[in-house]
């Protein structure tokens, strides 16, 4: 195995990289992801989303926090300077999409970031609706979350 | 709409379901879901696995860690005694395979604590493989999380 | 001074009292607490809460992620089962007042979970509302927090 | 509703603003509050701080501590690189005086860490009074926190 | 290598060893441990603690939080339900010792959890004295924490 | 006693000491520290971290994190902006030695990162060994962490 390809493996096991040397710069990630939940589910969220839109105002601020708090949640995540957050849905007929853009200034990369806040905003989607989501056994045989994916990734001037 | 259904929400918006009442049960949930990577990146992770395992050491170690703050990372859930929390791995040609199972005494159910590691375990995947799953310009046009879902979840006598 | 007197002091300095003897009972404790803003921002607020009702959502959520995190903040606190969390707003003409319930089963009474849910949820409105409340230098004359208070406090059979 | 009048709403809910365009500059803010207690309980403060001050030490610590999580404990705070933190007490017959100043290098103001600071030593001065605070129905008829405020708020340069 | 020796490591990896079948009991762990000092800077803090006790206040409630964090702090441990800490100090001619004592209704031992909290209230001494245990270099030629031991582990009826 | 001297220290207690006059530089400590265990412990690591390393590289993920999270664990830290961390083990006959190298750029030194993550990777291989460490009483009478020191701390250009 070559070392460099895996960045965080050396031969003594693994590491947090170190970055000093790379200058600081503003950065852009974007996520994309979906949570598919039953028709009636969605229809009610989008109701709600009318009257109230807690559901998905909760879903924001989770995905906010998961965003600032990425280098604890994943392990080998470098601590960063978050300058802006900004979490979107669109509410389709069978699933809700959530796109996540972060911007930092920093030495690294903030697709990380991103996509732990995607994953943790649609999570929490489905925290909100287990109660109309579950089947009369209590499982879940459609709810699920796929599509997590970084759309786009760059350095800003 | 009903407030029964969605159980977080009251006409003064949400608040944490009070759930004194419910009596303290052995729990057990189950839960999976795949990190999608080039077949490149599968094969260098299963030739370091079968020397190391670092790459799902850290994965594994960050579920757990995940599962433990589940209560920290989506606001409405309650903190929760874990007794107990499984990840295991099945490295695919084309995706590695998460199963998380988490076991705890407790008046709820754990099933948003195993898709929480769960998530976050193969996050934790891609954070390990960004070096060489990148393509030339910094994007990742085929890397994607899918198929997290709740496969069992249970109440032990 | 009579040690007793201020449980946490011991002649070597501060403890957390050991509670082991204590039997676990349900427990319960109410706060109070009200913002005072310019009439104009509760104007505002009034006119969103009825469209979306964000700034007072934002705020549940943080007053809840406080309860649940009180022994983190608070450094003598004890680690507590927390078993439900209501926050509920009262918007007057001048000020908003905040009511935080908590539902505990444990060996400690829950009164400083409350108060401090509650001094979270009226931060976290003051944070909501700065670029409306902050006057043309910057500062906020007028703006205060104030009559942070234990309601009740009690034992539940 | 003008969104800009709520620099934390869009149309699509809240956000974090992004601040990456503004500089960096040496930020400062004091905040004041008062925790009002039974003068018996003043008084023993005031003997035990002549002795020991750890009622105020351990204040001292939690509000430090709070403002240092601010972000996290505050759900659209930006984190911030906070370079010193102040807390002082003022005990007077009937009440104790908190003033918190914090300096910053960022984009945006500290006036937030301030104000979750103060409230923080209060709640902890609370929590370490409380045997002798309450009444003897173990309620608090006259223990309150009032007049959190932001004193002043500048850039230094 | 038999995998009961490492109960932490399975075939797979490692997990958290589920102790749902175990039953609740009280339990207690003693830990010891030393950081050696400068006699100039142990005279210090002797005066000080007179005066004060500042240094050793801020040590014991790091080391109070560092034992209520100790599941976040160490992978593997579980979550648990800490019922009282008591830290006590004893300053020596050349070094200060730290007891810590922790008390726990849980289904596992608290071993880890007293000395992290040793380990964490020592570290918050050394960070106290910098300015003074530093020689003229900035360096720390004689400044050592050790002897962090469990001096007694016991289950109470 | 010379205020100077304990720079946490002031006439009202303690502070955390502002550094914004303080240029940003790149800065490196690092620590050493090590574990005594029992030979029978220390052949069944090395044997097994010949097959997986797992003991060790779950060390290296607690003391990485334990260096990223040291503004939370020690009161009186700045938060830092942490750019490396290398953790090295050397598994002798009688005890375990480990080094932990952290890189930042900031206006204070980072010795207290670099024990403070020491400590912890030291604590992780002890929670990872619990089982065949204890004696047939559950107790330890021979493990113990020693020698936790900095080794090095400078100022890069």
């Amino acid at each position: 195995m070559n070392d460099k390809e895996f960045t965080h493996l050396t031969k003594n096991g693994i590491h947090m990289v170190d970055v000093s040397a790379k200058s600081e710069q503003n950065r852009l990630a974007i996520s994309s992801g979906n949570i598919y939940l039953k028709k009636e589910t969605i229809e009610k969220i989008q109701k709600s989303e009318i009257k109230k839109g807690n559901v998905l105002t909760v879903a924001q601020i989770a995905g906010i926090q998961a965003v600032k708090n990425t280098s604890d949640i994943i392990p080998l995540c470098h601590p960063l300077r978050i300058t802006g957050i900004e979490i979107d849905f669109d509410v389709k007929t069978e699933y809700i999409n959530c796109k996540v853009t972060v911007n930092s200034k920093g030495q690294t990369g903030v697709e990380m970031e991103a996509i732990t806040g995607c994953s943790v905003a649609l999570l929490t989607i489905w925290d909100m609706v287990k109660a109309v989501e579950k089947d009369s056994d209590g499982q879940y045989p459609n709810t699920h979350i796929s599509n997590i994916e970084v759309i786009k990734k760059e350095k800003i001037n």
